[in-house]
């Protein structure tokens, strides 16, 4: 049933820049692809790209179809305080990488960044500003930033190993059990 | 300097199986592709492969040329005892990581699993026969299979953010402090 009117008019705006951003991203990485391009390739006004996502994080992970919340990614995983972090990363991760949709998207992307340093660029960029350093700034460790590198890493290493590789101690284990082995080692990363 | 006689005729032929070992593998995984097979497509015995390799383990690790002892990956593992089991895997792991030709055929065979189920296939089968099943037979959990998959993603993991994603918490460090680090959280999952 289509819907008449300025709705639908506003519908595809926003089609139209997440389209502009994805493929600007692709091509020129996060920081590169500046807010202002991706609006002059949708034909819209930048400010209408703000007022539709808020910010160039927002924008980034909308176009992989990842929630991610406009206070930043620490309400979620703060919302425990820093003692419950190590499972709320891993609850939240998990979260997302189990819906197959977003699945095939990040896969996508991080497969891409094996021969394509700009895709690397883009996920490592969107990486460090829109998680790790939110996240770190709440860790009372010196070496905060690194900690939550190794975190990410623990992470993207298990989606890999469950989702492309196909182990089967990990491929067919329940997502919450994974998380119940996995938390602690995060939250030592985090809190130890 | 070119030398004669039977040494390099013994050169050519170790040389002519890893070729058809290669490409066996890739194109038909670690189980399907038999020592039969790639003995026949090197045009030698069956008997001369194990002569020269031992084991189809040892024929996979030496196609990638990485090392593999041939009393198997947990005489190193376990070199210390299973308390120090933690810190000799990731010493090994990145000892083998940091050299740079190892490191491109691993990084092909793990970028080529993200688009090909073979190369998946191959890359599962020879870590859970060769490493996984035997380090776990040493470790004293019940999901020890398990636990050391999960060991495996957190290196893997931390591989890829090194060396392709390119986190500078992780690339720009000294290896040794990587090792520090992550030792503790690999053998909590040993014996923890």
């Amino acid at each position: 049933m289509a819907r008449r009117g300025p709705r639908t008019g506003d519908v595809d705006t926003r089609g139209d820049i997440l389209e502009a951003a994805r493929d600007a991203f692709a091509a020129r990485g996060f920081h590169a692809a500046t807010i202002r391009s991706i609006a002059a390739a949708a034909d819209v006004d930048p400010a209408l790209v703000m007022h539709y996502f808020g910010s160039k994080s927002q924008l980034f992970a909308a176009s992989l179809d990842i929630p991610l919340p406009v206070e930043g990614v620490e309400s979620i995983v703060l919302a425990d305080g820093i003692d419950g972090a190590g499972r709320a990363i891993a609850a939240t991760f998990f979260g997302i990488w189990e819906v197959p949709h977003r699945r095939a998207g990040l896969l996508a992307m991080l497969g891409g960044a094996f021969t394509n340093e700009t895709a690397a660029a883009a996920l490592r960029e969107f990486i460090t500003e829109a998680i790790i350093r939110r996240v770190a700034a709440h860790v009372d460790e010196p070496d905060a930033e690194q900690r939550l590198a190794l975190v990410a890493s623990h992470l993207v290493g298990i989606a890999i190993m469950r989702y492309v590789v196909g182990f089967e101690q990990l491929r067919d284990v329940d997502v919450e059990e994974l998380i119940d082995l996995v938390s602690p080692r995060l939250q030592s990363y985090l809190t130890g």
